[in-house]
């Protein structure tokens, strides 16, 4: 019977997570951003636009772009369609439709600042309006590329987790475990591992969720070339001690995980976060091995698309009896 | 009777505060800046002009902008309109105002490079100025873009604190509190905080001010997802050990707040630091909750308008005559 | 006889040197990155075009620039000649060759917003992409902006290591020894360095690599500004205690060196890696002094292309027997 | 007599400097580079030349700009030149000069990619040769850009040292004192000072250069916002313990300081050293006051012109004979 269970846990709880204990869906997204909603602060200050656009999409980001540079267009053609078509040169005036189109790319060879002349500005007003949209124009490119900068310069971990933690047979005892591996070109080194638990427990009858550090076998490591399989052992000292799959299938449980490195292309620590809740946590089963010598025996192959494969594996039985 | 209380401080105040102990109004500004003039330097070498930019609000600096290429573009056209019109195609020669307006427009026209050509340099002159005002163009948008990508990539922690700190309830004594919550879409790490308070004292009957280093609760939290209230206990380590209300309102006191967190997506550092004077310090009060689970208990709800909320709350009297 | 005597290892092998035991080929390579391939993500993911972009050599780079840019030219002048010259003013048209020849120098002349004008879009559709075609120009420019500050900022700690590690004599015994020397204008301050060292070993008569962490005398140094020889000496507690030259030129052996200083300029932590192997261990050996006062006593020489200089030198004879 | 008193200093010198111990000129420059020349590497590799283009002045940098865009602009309109003026419609062919001046500026009208298209080409071979012009301009101007961005968001402290240090009373012995104060509008905090100390002494009768750590009385500060005044007391386990004004003045001494502290505008790191060395040190004398309270007391006001500012003060007498 899980609930009552889960009262035996003898760790002190850990007080400086930073989250509350009251119930309300994950702590972490799989994403790793924290599960919170602000709201009271309007919407302008809420958001930091520029932390924004550093976490659309490519696709989104570019679409973006290119939207703003067809709207900026539409509104000075309609502010030069308003001045006069008479105030440019060129312009093909056999019908309104023509003349707001080549006022319209009028407008965008003023903004690109490609100004081929073939149209261009005699009137007072046209000529401001132009002068102004060229300096916005570059204005507008100035903060474009700060944003392409800052977008692919972004500092990133680029680690795969494994989608799901198990609890594998480990010594004589058991452990939780989950793995994660880079998996672009970049070059880790210096990684440590912070794992922090979440379980639901009861206290004085009511539901409420406690905190936990997890220890590892291994917090730390050199160099993050191959796959990093980090084990929690459920020894007396884990809050899991005597769990059975019933129990890790019934508790309320999430695993924080938060991983730092070293880049050394950006030369900056780079943090990735992920969490495992009760649904991604299988019982009874261990990682198959993911690298292997390559045919020449000259390098290691790291296959990633293992990452998430593992096998069924028996776990010792945990003789609840014998501590009563 | 608080000027010869205040002399009962036991705690050993910290000698590297880096602050003076004259007295001259509030160490640190509201806004976390030192509250110092610096004086026999000249200007240009008093200011760093990046430092100023990058505080500039974003409406100022818009602004400088704008009035900059407003400025440059008149000293251009004055430039052109002495070396002489004829020495330009395409000017509107009717009148001196409509030659000037023109040379105005060609200036801009090179400035931004938008180049249509319908006003041209022929002219030696003319040319001349005309090939220097683009590559100043060129170099001055590569320094806007600069700015640009300066002040956004900026790092900054976007914390909010309460206005005030609170002096409420605590265990079985009372402690100072106050709170502090990002305000916007970034995800900030592994917090501390450093507490420093100056008090003014009397020391062989002149008042002299004092620093102290103000231990706290937790000092560290894993993830700012939610607000944070820190937390000094007044027990007998603290300076403020045995303030009566009348003390807390009528000693010089300033509590200097520094933050530091790692933001995730900046990879960075951030700090921010404020401080609370007297005036800025409630006794006898609590903070009321600001985060509440969603209506569907799937996340959660931290609402930043209540920051700063807080209710009367009795506090323990203080047996002062005990300890003689 | 090797194999038999690399058993004797006494030191306790690192568990966190994030490399497998396996035997497959060098595990750093001499430029730093590990000897590792990633496969099972498809290549857009496997692939941080980022990290590529700057780790291209300079001449590489801008190759790609160039060809980038011809190739873009050629797809949009096929454009403009599929929509037809007509659309276009000023095209050549005694014959499609030309005709293709002025598209194509009309595209180019829209990609970077030189726009003469003298080539000009009339039509509807050739202004249409004439319009995404400076747009997209100064988007491209905007990314090689951003690509080139990202190559010439990007922290690098431009060290030069000798092309080999001697075996030297040193006070009464022998020291493994290797030297390093900053070779650019850049201000190097608090380095240390970690060296671990990958030996193979035969455990239950199976070959199997242990990684031992390697002592030196000297791990930190204050200012990188001469050359620095880092010396680990070959005593009871080195994993080479007791090798003799047969035994340093048949055993697998790697020494994989990690070294973090900080640059003054950037004022970021760089971080540079190497490794030698078996075959780059000279036994014997002793470096040549690579530094000397300038002929006018007033500064100090580093000549960097002694750098890996040595001369012949006879070490003690390791009393093998004494043991037994 | 100085040789031989220098012999009695007790603390051990430090191995970590990284500088040699022969003796060639002072270590450190006075505006903290190393004191050394690197040779043996082809220029292209000794020099980074971004590293480079950051320590120019401003002047210097602007002028090589200038100077870089007339050549660029002379080289390809020699090209023009040679190509023939009749590919480029709108030259004034009156005479040779006239001619090559008309192709300066269509080279100055493309690499800016102002393109007023008054010139403009219309052969095949002049049509490339500006193709390329303009690509390169505008790959000029991202470099141009990075290289203003890197050299104004360069973290640097803005630290201004006194022009000497003095050994000043402190407490009833003496002190080596210096001091620095932050001259711009950023913003220090947690600052720290390392010092190193190099004397000459006699060894075996021949000259050597020992390094010693110096332990100051504050060597980390919380808010570096006014002054900071350095203090080495000269104590018993000072390597100055017992020297005399003519040892000052007669021994080779280089006082390395290194200072680092925290920018909060750029969320970085920022040291800065300089060095002092026998002329330097002013025997007999102690700092003035340089910060006051400003008129209304509201805020405190540093003059940093008083900075070196320093008068006479009396030294206690060192008792040398009591030792022997």
């Amino acid at each position: 019977m899980a609930r009552g269970f889960r009262k035996k846990i003898q760790q002190k709880n850990t007080e400086n997570s930073g989250f509350g204990s009251n119930l309300s869906g994950r702590f972490i997204n799989k994403d790793g951003l924290p599960n919170v909603n602000r709201k009271g602060v309007n919407i302008f200050n809420r958001y930091s636009w520029y932390h924004t656009m550093l976490d659309l999409s490519t696709f989104n980001f570019l679409s973006y772009l290119v939207v703003a540079y067809i709207l900026v267009n539409l509104f000075f053609a309609l502010i030069y369609y308003l001045i006069g078509v008479e105030h440019l040169t060129g312009i093909d005036k056999s019908n309104p439709v023509n003349e707001f189109i080549d006022v319209f790319f009028f407008s965008s060879q003023t903004f690109t600042t490609v100004g081929y002349g073939r149209i261009a500005p005699v009137g007072f007003m046209a000529s401001l309006v132009a002068t102004f949209e060229a300096f916005l124009g570059l204005l507008t490119f100035a903060i474009a590329t700060g944003l392409f900068y800052g977008r692919f310069s972004r500092p990133r971990a680029y680690l795969k987790f494994s989608d799901v933690a198990v609890v594998a047979p480990f010594k004589e005892t058991s452990a939780l475990m989950f793995r994660l591996a880079p998996y672009k070109n970049n070059a880790l080194t210096d990684a440590d591992v912070v794992i922090t638990t979440a379980i639901e427990v009861m206290e004085n009858s009511s539901p409420k969720i406690n905190f936990y550090q997890l220890k590892t076998q291994l917090s730390k490591i050199n160099t993050l070339a191959l796959n990093w399989t980090i084990v929690h052992e459920i020894d007396e000292e884990s809050p899991f001690y005597g769990f059975s799959e019933d129990d890790f299938k019934n508790t309320g449980i999430e695993i924080i995980v938060h991983i730092r490195a070293f880049d050394e292309v950006f030369s900056n620590t780079v943090v990735q976060r992920t969490s495992y809740v009760t649904k991604e946590i299988v019982y009874g089963a261990k990682f198959i091995p993911m690298y292997y010598p390559d045919k020449d025996n000259l390098s290691t192959v790291l296959n990633l698309d293992k990452i998430s494969d593992y096998q069924k594996a028996e776990l010792p039985v945990f003789m609840e009896e014998e501590e009563e």
